[in-house]
């Protein structure tokens, strides 16, 4: 049975109760500052840590249980004959639980205005000593960081003590919380130092869900967010109804979100392992949805839409003729919400008002034994570029419109990609082949409409003038692409003796 | 400039040097246990820790610097008239400078054999106190947790004092430093409590280069290890020639190395845009990698190769014949390393010898504001399904083979993947497509010898029956997939038609 608890939490929620228990169980209490106040208000009777070190309180609260006599007390080797005679030769007292939560910084920095002042004032450094010190020692102290931990440790401490698994397990909490703690203020120091690559670095992050089972079946996985995350995304939206997430469906909603955040006017998108299956721009959501299902509406079967507008009855009807695995929107008109729920595992997915904030986030790719770490493809084309014609002919204002819809497509395709579209419609989409030419043949063979007049979009430069020459025999009159390959000129001429126009970007888009 | 600088340091690179010049500054220096023996056998002046505390080390050095006089000293606001009455007040006396390493937790936990009581007497508690308070107080304060930043350091002494933009980032460095320790710890934990989905989470990564860009070059990006990482992988090869990694070639290298690694007989696989278009096995690499290439030569052109035999001259020159980004072997024999070296740009990496070890780490996907984090696929059929045969005719030994060599390949490919071989040999790739029978037709299209008498894989299983029927058409003998479908008897019974061998694995590969 622990003798002595240190008490000193900013979150105060159940505090009374968890003291008053211990009380009981004759543990003796020492508090600090604002909960020594509360604790002693409640009538519970309390020890000040200035009492406790005979070392007033100093520097504004800097420098109050950083003191010997708090640590000798948390940290001696109970076992250890040598340390149990210092401790009783210098008469100091053992402290065998430590509940304490940190200086609120996560909270101040996620503040809509805070000072550089403000975040450092709230970097605890009395609190992570005392965790850490109770979380080494845990073979004889328990820490406490979590407040929803009270519950437990009272029911043990009523079944006789707590037990070593326990104070194990409690102590891995703390190890934790303090990496985080600590994390957030790496990376918010390595934010105003403007280092977006640091030598050395700790990626944070907090459980949402525990997932069924991950990319398939036999992996367990989970579900984690971003601790300071504004941005709209799968971790700002809401679950409106439908069954629990699958891991690919987070991956595809992801997808999904991040083409449709693309366009201003009425957007759908419908997305399957990971590539757009289908992507349709309109005055309004049913056309939008309409134009997108057409492209391919087998693989459109089980597949994640995106839209970004407000779904209505109309749009909910169409929706409701097919198999659709999630449907994702700023909001759900209430009738499209009643006829969309009448399906029980249709996932509903509420935004909110898309808008064009972007957190300063890293993408990543794990490899094994290490982390690719970029900037997001945010862009769009090379502002030096802009959208260069390269061919005779220049693009029509139609085949323009087409050229630039293609183009934010065919960045969110899987590389090598290639895109054909009218203005309001993919028409074949040839995704994830290792060459170009096949890419742009897929493209042709998925299409189930007619290419004639239409145009491409490619995701990088052509290697060969192969590809252009496969898209003329489909009857495709404009082009758009980075350009940059050192074949450009027999590209261009290939296109020139088509009489297709084409355009330079100048930004390639490789999506892997 | 400094007054009074304290050092208690592991790493003893350098300290004797740069605490000399610092007493050349007039500045004092306090230090404990190890490195105040070696300052004073160096001849230099310092004051010991318990000396300037007025306390004593005790508990076997678990509480020498956890003293309100050394966090005063270290915390105190300078420009505070409270704060400098009340460290005058008390006697106390200004650290201006605090140089500290901290206990060999990480170097602990990567031995061979350590015992975990030696991994917790190696978590500090006084060190990262130090560092987090120098580093809270770095407007006044200089904290040092790198050796290597003595050089800086001495510069601006020299030049007349610490500057802030220094002491800034020192700070920052010093947060960063102790986040990692604390995840190190964190992570440890975790693991000794089998808690492999915990609720907060840090992953600790370390730079290796910083990239010239990322998957596109508007991507700035930089490749960072895993710092316990044991397992064969880009983190652990060696780069014995060729231009700089790119972001992309990473990938491919990490998607080379996994799929090489399945394969206990010599085998080659070509790896463009994340897929394999090309894999081999034989009795010698040689001819694995004419297998591999014979699949698909176009897109093996810009490759990456890998193999899990050391690469010979035969081999080399071969290998020669086409522009290749990487090749990446255990080793090179003498005269193939020459001949591959006369490509001045081609990356040569080795491996080492390929072994079973696997580390114990996350597989991860970025989406915006979150991390999909799973156990990796390292499994390949259900061990209670085993090779199940489900059609009338069995597969023979032949067909067997191949359909084993086929199923190691689809698990490598993007889904939807259907791969078509024979026992030697990749004959056809569909990847990443969004449809299953899309991946079908496609491998058939792209192959250039006859599919008949080769086998099927599929990574999934068949939605319908369209891609037996589909993979029948080219004389396709024998299939290998996970089944699992609603219509699988519908699928068994479209195989028993053309009188196709089917055997189902349990196990579903996606792979996105």
């Amino acid at each position: 049975m622990p003798e002595r608890a240190l008490i000193s939490v900013s979150n105060k929620e159940g505090i009374v109760e968890f003291a008053k228990s211990l009380v009981q169980y004759g543990i003796e209490i020492i508090s600090t500052g604002g909960t020594a106040k509360l604790l002693k208000e409640n009538g519970i009777d309390i020890i000040e840590i200035s009492d406790f070190t005979g070392f007033p309180e100093i520097l504004d609260g800097r420098v109050k249980t950083l003191h010997p006599n708090v640590h000798a007390g948390i940290l001696n080797v109970r076992d250890s004959k040598v340390h149990r005679e210092t401790m009783e030769k210098m008469n100091l007292k053992n402290i065998d639980m430590v509940v304490v939560n940190l200086y609120p910084f996560e909270a101040t920095i996620s503040k809509e205005n805070f000072t550089f002042d403000e975040a450092i004032e709230n970097i605890d450094i009395g609190g992570p000593t005392m965790i850490r010190s109770a979380a080494k020692n845990h073979k004889f102290v328990t820490v406490v960081v979590d407040n929803k931990d009270f519950e437990l440790i009272l029911k043990e401490l009523h079944e006789g003590g707590i037990s070593y698994d326990t104070r194990l397990n409690l102590a891995r909490k703390a190890f934790t919380h303090t990496a985080v703690y600590d994390s957030l203020i790496s990376n918010y120091f390595n934010q105003i130092c403007n280092i977006e690559f640091p030598e050395e670095l700790t990626i944070p992050m907090r459980k949402d869900i525990d997932l069924r089972y991950g990319e398939n079946p036999h992996q367990k996985a989970a579900f984690y967010k971003s601790p300071l995350i504004k941005e709209i995304s799968v971790s700002t939206s809401e679950k409106l109804h439908g069954k629990e997430l699958s891991f690919n469906n987070i991956i595809d909603i992801n997808g999904a979100l991040e083409l449709i955040k693309e366009f201003e006017q009425p957007a759908a998108a419908i997305i399957k392992h990971t590539n757009p299956c289908g992507v349709g721009i309109a005055d309004n959501i049913f056309d939008a949805y309409n134009y997108a299902l057409e492209c391919d509406p087998i693989s459109a079967f089980g597949g994640i839409v995106a839209f970004n507008r407000i779904v209505n009855s109309k749009t909910a009807e169409k929706l409701s003729e097919i198999f659709l695995e999630v449907v994702i929107a700023p909001d759900f008109e209430e009738e499209a919400f009643n006829i969309l729920t009448k399906k029980k595992n249709l996932r509903l997915f509420k935004t909110g008002n898309l808008n064009k904030y972007r957190d300063n986030e890293y993408d990543m790719k794990k490899v094994v034994g290490g982390f690719l770490l970029q900037d997001r493809d945010l862009k769009n084309f090379d502002e030096n570029v802009g959208f260069k014609v390269v061919t005779k002919r220049k693009p029509t204002k139609e085949e323009l419109e087409a050229l630039k819809f293609a183009w934010i497509v065919v960045k969110h395709v899987k590389s090598n990609a290639i895109v054909y579209a009218n203005s309001n419609q993919t028409i074949g989409i040839g995704a994830g082949q290792m060459s170009r030419v096949d890419s742009s043949k897929i493209a042709a063979i998925k299409a189930r409409k007619s290419l004639n007049d239409t145009v491409m979009a490619s995701d990088a430069f052509f290697p060969f003038r192969d590809s252009v020459d496969e898209a003329a025999k489909h009857g495709i009159t404009a082009i758009i692409q980075p350009g940059g390959s050192i074949r450009d000129d027999e590209v261009i001429q290939a296109a020139n003796e088509h009489n297709i126009a084409m355009i330079f970007t100048g930004m390639r888009h490789f999506k892997h």
